[in-house]
């Protein structure tokens, strides 16, 4: 196997550790716990795990050794830069144990587990992960862990290979996921602990707990070297407008993160949008000014940041999408019976008048768009909606309009990007190594304290990596009561942007000025090598909150 | 104004100089050159710039000093990462010369010298562009010097500020302009020296003097970090087949230099697909079988690289988007009243029989891509044509056919990505920094020594910075006749991918282990800090080209 030259170097990376986790570890017991709200109902829910103490490890003079104790990894869901490293941290915790200690991986996500498909995660195997992106040493999937029959099929070889517990990296579902086989487990008496650790590039897994999922640094100092890129472009042609989509599925952090990073002169917050309860109209309103205002001072060139989810946020849009989603779930023969040609005026057609008035206005790619495949559920896959696209289209036409009106006198060229798959799988920034293989060693830590129903947690991130806090976190500590599918469930609280917090406070602050001028940062190309400030820092995000 | 940390550290970066420019400099002449054919028609075309000597710069004891000269430079064209340290290079090497010394930047491309557009370069804005990306700190534009009339203008401006040189950065036929604008100012007798400097990262302007253009090493490096990010995604997610376009124009230097470093499992190159005289359906056929035969593994993922400019090497789409540039021109006013919805079927009606086959057969968003706003000469945008979503549409249909036949038994979910404006604003690589400087220090010398219609050249380039061989070569010596818009004029020689060449036949000798197996390599991020092999590398095209 041929490997690049970065390959090589970071291999032999060794991720900086919380002092605490070095040597000896022992157990601090915090006090019992609460959900964040709906006690009552969670506590009824998770008899046997709720109401758990925190915990934290500190440093201790005694060695820490204990029996051989067998674990079992999953990752679930979306790729995230650093789980590689998580498991090498598990690894090499569990090895800290006992040296006997062994790691089974299952294989293709939580899919793995019920249908038994593992491989033992020996020395050899991981050495060639370490510091790697990526989820390929084991796979990922996205199969849910919700029905019993497939926690007695995971029991089944759990048991067989004497594993002890079960570690669930995965986002917000997944870890919700994993404290329900957790309270299943404990409730029938198997002695298998579950604990989860916090993925996401998305970076709405996020509270007072959990400072920040894994991967969210590195995803977007990924997004954000490539958009200083186009804007340093953008900056030296001053042609074009570059509307550019990031990833990030429902919460805009990736959005406002990229945005904190570049300075570019307009990026949309999803959330703000809700909130304020604009209209598609009034987004391209917005963007119009933008451009028009620029197109004054003779700057005909600028970047716009769209979050993913964006549509989602938009009533009107949202009521279409729904509509859209019933009405071809239920015609899905008929629709596919009628020629492309006539596809949309057959859509259009079939929907509500104010729905079909705003299908109507939609540029024909994005009316594509709609109708295209749609998820396994049925439902429309807003990532492949290109909302990039339907902006500039929007914004291009309005443009047009205020022309004639004399209200716009430059040009309007505008290029369109899409970043999400470029950003899942890099190499973990040296933010996210060192954090991801922290969770690792805390999972650990967790397993040889005999608890269950725990995710582990790495605070204090914008200290030094040495000062970080390791500890575990009850589950049910995240929990309130949400309606899902129509009915009410316990669920980790998904974080979206805080409107009140203090990273959007900053946009807001700023964003007026980034608009007007040309005031783009360019963040370049993460650096593993060199002083702290240019290779170690947190994302702004992180900075900001945790700003005094 | 705010700064990345990067951005912060990499201005204190000094480029490594070769050894022969770090103090007194000596000119030494070489032999008289020929064009590389042509030859009595370019010497007549020529007069006063053909057959000169090629110059090699040398270690002199004797310190380099004379009265101070004021030069002017340009960049023309699209933006390549180095053209600051050019100038950076340029400037400090005219300081060298004389402390009195002055740089004028004419702005916006050829077109500030023609207007009479400028600024005086101080130590101050040099000292804010050194190896940054973009061409920002005067703007670059594409108006071609092609005219006596707008020769005539620029001298004025040019005898104005007592310029005694004129830098010009560009690509090909920037740097076959720079010839004839020498040519003309030695005819007349204006004391003014024209000197060019070998920019794309399109890397089509090289041959046996110029080793690389800059700006190559630096875009393939961001484009072959997110390809093998996307490489590793799809190899963790193992569930969607990439297909991957890049920049580049006509020439697929790009592409396979993205292939060397990446190991996607296809790669097209378009020269080979013209010498071949592939259709569209070969180069279909080809991925669906790459596809087919790796989803009998049970893999059903991978990448595909492809060159902007395909299509054009594709002799029936040729022919196609021939006779639409030019039925198009011809009826542009008809065409646009046709109402959306009829546009397609008014273009097929309108086309010769095999070009409307051929149009009828291409996915509705590509049919569309084809009739859309076109350049300023009419011609379809081919960097504007989803070339991406043609291929993976139309493998989809292939395997959906095959799929009937039993022939094909995977799944296929394609998605679709273009690279391009991610990389030629980027920062500089080490490589790129150094080369860059470097030429600009040898544009200085060749100017010191009084020589006029040369480019700056830089050689060796394979060997560390330091044993780098700084020269001259007279520009007619690159030049063959070629017909340019029906006429035969004097070019420089575009270099397209040479299907003989060490590069391609590596390519070659893999790309079927490639396309079977899973070889992806994962290069990361351009690194500046750290060892030669991890900062310094070239690219894997020159590596391969110069190796021994």
């Amino acid at each position: 196997m041929i490997k690049s030259a970065l390959q090589q170097a970071r291999s032999k990376y060794s991720p900086k550790l919380p002092k605490a986790l070095e040597g000896g570890v022992k157990t601090v017991f915090g006090a019992a716990t609460q959900s964040v709200s709906d006690q009552e109902a969670i506590a009824k829910l998770f008899p046997n795990t709720y109401g758990l103490p925190k915990l934290t490890f500190e440093a201790s003079s005694e060695a820490t050794s204990g029996t051989p104790i067998n674990g079992g990894v999953i990752l679930s869901g979306g790729q995230a830069p650093g789980g590689h490293n998580v498991i090498a941290g598990l690894f090499d915790g569990l090895k800290k144990i006992h040296p006997d200690s062994r790691l089974y991986g299952f294989l293709m996500g939580p899919d793995g587990l019920v249908q038994h498909n593992y491989i033992e995660l020996t020395a050899d195997i991981i050495d060639e992960y370490r510091n790697t992106g990526g989820f390929d040493i084991i796979g990922s999937g996205r199969t849910k862990l919700e029905e019993t029959a497939q926690f007695d099929k995971g029991l089944e070889i759990l048991k067989k290979l004497d594993i002890r517990a079960l570690v669930i990296i995965g986002g917000d579902d997944s870890n919700t996921n994993a404290a329900v086989l957790a309270e299943y487990y404990k409730s029938i008496g198997a002695p298998v602990q579950v604990i989860g650790c916090p993925k996401t590039i998305d970076g709405d897994l996020k509270n007072e707990q959990i400072e920040t999922s894994f991967g969210f640094d590195t995803a977007t100092k990924v997004y954000a070297e490539v958009i200083g890129n186009i804007q340093r472009d953008c900056n030296s042609a001053r042609k074009y407008w570059h509307f550019i989509k990031l990833m990030g599925r429902s919460a805009s952090h990736i959005a406002l993160e990229c945005a904190l990073q570049v300075q570019p002169n307009v990026a949309i917050i999803s959330e703000e949008v809700e909130a304020k309860n604009l209209t598609l109209d009034d987004v391209v309103t917005y963007i119009a000014e933008v451009v028009a205002a620029r197109a004054a001072k003779g700057e005909n060139f600028g970047t716009v940041l769209i979050p993913e989810g964006l549509i989602e946020f938009i009533p009107a849009f949202k009521a279409l999408i729904a509509e859209l989603n019933d009405y071809l779930a239920h015609h899905e023969a008929e629709f596919r019976a009628v020629p492309a040609d006539e596809q949309r005026a057959y859509v259009a057609e079939h929907l509500s008048a104010a729905n079909s008035a705003l299908y109507a206005s939609l540029p024909a790619t994005v009316a594509r768009q709609l109708t295209l495949d749609r998820d396994p559920h049925g439902n429309v896959q807003v990532s492949l909606i290109e909302t990039e696209k339907l902006l500039a289209e929007m914004v291009a036409t309005k443009l047009a309009a205020w022309k004639e009106e004399g209200r716009f006198t430059g040009k309007f060229s505008p290029l369109t990007h899409f970043f999400g798959y470029e950003g899942r799988c890099a190499m973990p920034s040296n933010f996210d190594a060192d954090y991801c293989y922290a969770l690792g060693r805390t999972a650990a830590c967790l397993i040889a304290s005999g608890v269950t129903g725990y995710m582990s947690s790495v605070q204090n991130l914008t200290a030094p990596a040495t000062e970080w806090i390791a500890g575990g976190i009850p589950t049910t500590m995240m929990m309130n009561m949400e309606r899902r599918h129509g009915e009410m469930k316990p669920v980790i609280q998904k974080a979206l942007v805080d409107l009140q917090g203090k990273p959007f406070a900053y946009f807001v602050a700023n964003r007026a000025e980034w608009a007007k001028d040309t005031c783009f940062i360019y963040p370049g190309p993460i650096q593993f090598y060199g002083e702290p400030e240019l290779c170690d820092q947190p994302s702004r995000t992180l900075s900001l909150e945790q700003a005094k």
